[in-house]
């Protein structure tokens, strides 16, 4: 079987891997149909490695996938042969004490697609367990199945909030996650999400969306924004998704007083966190790490038109054309959101 | 000054009041511009009482209201002449210790605009405390703005839902305040929102805006439906919102495992209630009387156009024949869900 | 191996049976020590049924049980022959819907011990999941680790709750699981615990613990007492844990405005709701089912001596007696509380 | 009138006084019989300022106090002359947003007793709100009455903290707010409180409870006692109450997955935080601010036996002697945990 190998660092090809597929009870085989590009994967592929994480023997990238259900075990009950899936790319242990208590996201144990040494999904058929494969509506294609991981980070992020309805967000930090954070925070209940960066170009994409505030911290200040639209109140809840430090610097007079504070960016050093500030408007501080829950949710949102994945879309290569996808996204074009890999033709 | 005034069942007149006017440092003087009819207001029209609540003397009727506030006491701060607001019409004692603990709604010494014996805002000017009165950006209408109340229950029940992103719920009652509640709930973080009743008309009004899902009961089963659309699961969340006995019969039946089923309806007598099945499903069951803290973000939701209540308004009459719409709301036509009057030609 | 096996109603006796005892990965084999009667066990005991689930082929009986680890499965890691354990006595499917979500006693996939058609584990050897096997400190006994099951139920109750310290609350009915409740109460944050009951007995032994407030409702309005005892406010907490139709008359009036009330007992049939007196206080209701993640927390509970089962143990009869503990906890001696079965001499 | 009045730093007399006594329709006029003296008393006592709030115009000290009602507004439903109270130190404005919302502790126009300019309750007699001066049982001493103020702290971060019933808690510093904070958490649910400090007569006094479990972090290591503890998991809890920027360098380990942080310390300047590490964890982060809605349930425990504040009394000064009490406290006897300055003598 052919898959997108990453043998070290930029040593990225398309090549045939032998991977055990024996089939549990409780797993469906897919037929991989469309994969996104995750930031992640290409810190792999840039660098070879993520913090301990480090690609030792050839990989298989990409965990952001949707396909076809071909093969059921024989304890599956909720899918069968042809129905389009996406699926989760962590796999736990689901007898772990934090699986038990709700919170598979992090149990230690899990398993998770392209994380070394674990093989991930750009290859056309892969075996995943029932439990964390969800079927696709109709109306969902392919290319938004694919989407639905990232955008599961933001709804975990929303989720973790507590959003109430009617509440003023704002997002620093408009990457891929920062948007994610912004429609699912949106879809969620807010009124309006005040979206802070310094890129013109995804501002852009993301201001296209009614109710989403952008705001350039370049020539703007995010704090008097927030403030002016709240009368001085501050914002119910702020998600900090850049992972940069100096967002630390004001972050706290974005919150209004018994607000919200998400944490979903990974600033790569410890940050100077102002105790005091938080104490004395007595901020609730969430933290999250990938999504537990979230999918059926997720797609059910986007199945009913409450959410709109598609225009993030920026590019689709072809299976074949898996290596120039990653050069591509290397390239860090400003407007590039999501860049996908079709791998509907091979097979 | 005029007003209209009840002065015992069906004894309804345009007249002269004199009403205290005297402002407190934290209070305001507001030119009435519109109100809306209640439920409550017609009901005291039709039969002199709701429960306890008899009309002995005569009272001025209203309490979904927006206006410009004229006067400012010397406390007030957030408010100034010339401000468009809407008001919430219920006053509690701030001290109290449910106050205290935030919820004012549930203080026992509220008192309440067109609840025997005190006095609505059907009438040109009306004091109020600064506290208790929002103002309305520009891009929310009078009109608007009197239906802020009856969504605000709405508010108060999505709020209490606790509903999570991408939740599917159910509305069991689509007169005017279930289909509050369906908006709020579609605003405030479902996917999608099931409501149900008999009333055709009601449901065609309802079912025009994205994401609710009209069912009329009487011809097609609400249980199966919410089990098709979830899969068998269930809603996430159910609102009770006919105040029907009949209500209760598969009420359970509807919600999700760990759902949550939140009462907002008002049956008359006690309703037979299947303990053992809320038990099987480890159900929450919330309540909602009036609400408290929404009015700001319920405004957020209208002025970002996250919610649309200008499709509810179903006529407008001038002041000055403030009886002619109490009669036509006595008719009940099925497809009134909202009538107001008009005051901006008095005063 | 000899089980204590119900053939049908009344008919229990020791005998030989066969049970299959293969060891799974995750699984551990126990040595049964102890075992409690439950008030389900003496139902089958006693009518051959429970609703639904009737006694059709020989089952033994017994799920309250405390023992020591023989053997482990490869994968476990947390235990270790001669451990001595406690048991849940439920196993649900750990994949499932519910399970993933947390909730895995509500998981409609669980079997549970004594509950037809599986067996038991009054016998000298089970099999049971590793994942739900706990490990007992060196200070609590087998006696009261057999007690952690009923306690469990308490502690769902209380943690359902959602106490605040220092709240005060009321347990309405004073049987094994109301006494469970008000201990788990007490434990879990309340300053005191106003405990009714007809039952003058079972009120004594309840109230020697410090913060047990009893009140026998032959002589003493609970409303009466609730009210004197919060200068009018009401009980933060309520738990209706009789399961007695006649409980519903008067329960809401016992709960503070935004007060919870927490549904523990099983009432039979359909149970006349006050809908209008629970919106006015705006409370909140909880529901339980048995239990999830809450066993780990009432060991540590025992263990530090926050809480003493021991009072409550009023019989302890040899495995080989194990009929005539049946029919002494069928007398329903008013000062029985908890009767349990003593495995250690048999084997 | 005499008063404790501080000129400037270290320039403390008793003096007389001429404070305002008007008593509003909803105050309360109280005989003073207990104060405490607080970090912050002394903090002014000794450097004349805290950070910002800096002694310009003499000002009388104390903000713990009991005492006795002497005369009562005509608004004033729920206290009577004679009764004996506790007051909370802090003023809100009652109609204030955050006070609407229940949040009033940190409405930003509280005024609070001995922040400059407003002065303290060290002498006999003062006007207060009613609706923050909360009865005393006969069984609560005015020692302990003057104690709640302080505890209240605790129980605000046992509150904010959302402890489920057997919860193992951590708290690092064992000052008189730890332990407050510890005791409040023991109350309040959970099984048992792993204190942490360098002090070891303070620890030795707070180790005299049933569940304390005091380590002296000189000679044990706090990650690998929690660690050992709890099986490896962590503790479900963890509040910092020392305000050293130290403590946090491995704050997070001590936390369980999806356990809580409570940060109550006040670190003078930004600390490093390891976003990195509460993200892998989903760690939720609660932060105090004094307290709201906790006196009454304070008192509860206290009455009720459930906590007992009793052995914090380190020493009793008649008012009299009311400086030396402050030069007591500024030696910093390391056994010395609350120092009162008893005013029942005077008047």
């Amino acid at each position: 079987m052919k898959a997108l190998v990453l043998q070290e660092k930029l040593k990225l090809s398309l090549q045939e891997i032998d991977v055990p597929e024996e089939l549990g009870p409780g797993d469906v085989r897919i037929r991989v149909m469309r994969v996104g590009i995750c930031g992640s994967d290409l810190h792999y592929y840039k660098h070879g490695k993520i913090g301990h994480y480090v690609i030792t023997a050839p990989m298989v990238l990409g965990h952001e996938a949707a396909g076809v259900v071909t093969e059921t075990g024989w304890e599956v009950k909720h899918l069968r042969p042809g129905d389009r899936v996406c699926m989760e790319p962590g796999i736990p242990d689901v007898s772990s004490r934090a699986s038990r208590l709700g919170h598979y996201n992090i149990d230690p144990s899990v398993t998770f697609w392209a994380t070394p040494p674990i093989h991930g999904c750009l290859t056309p058929s892969v075996v995943h367990p029932a439990a964390f494969t969800y079927k696709l509506p109709d109306n969902v294609s392919f290319a938004e199945g694919a989407m639905v991981e990232p955008f599961a980070i933001g709804m975990q992020a929303a989720t973790k909030a507590g959003l109430k309805p009617g509440d003023t967000a704002a997002v620093v930090g408009a990457g891929t996650i920062g948007i994610m954070v912004a429609l699912a925070t949106l879809a969620g209940g807010a009124a309006r999400v005040i979206l802070a960066d310094l890129a013109t170009e995804k501002l852009a994409v993301a201001g296209r969306y009614q109710g989403i505030i952008p705001v350039n911290i370049r020539d703007t200040s995010l704090t008097e924004t927030v403030s002016e639209l709240t009368g001085g109140w501050g914002a119910d809840v702020v998600f900090e998704a850049s992972g940069s430090p100096t967002a630390y610097d004001n972050l706290i007079d974005l919150v209004a007083p018994a607000g919200t504070l998400v944490l979903v960016g990974c600033p790569v050093n410890r940050v100077p966190f102002d105790v005091i500030r938080a104490l004395s408007k007595e901020i609730r501080i969430e933290t999250v790490f990938r999504y537990a829950n979230v999918y059926d949710k997720a797609i059910s949102l986007i199945s009913s038109g409450r959410v709109d994945l598609k225009p993030l879309l920026s590019g689709t290569f072809p299976f074949g054309q898996g290596v120039q996808a990653f050069e591509r996204a290397a390239e860090g074009r400003p407007s590039d959101i999501k860049l996908q890999i079709d791998l509907e033709d091979i097979g």
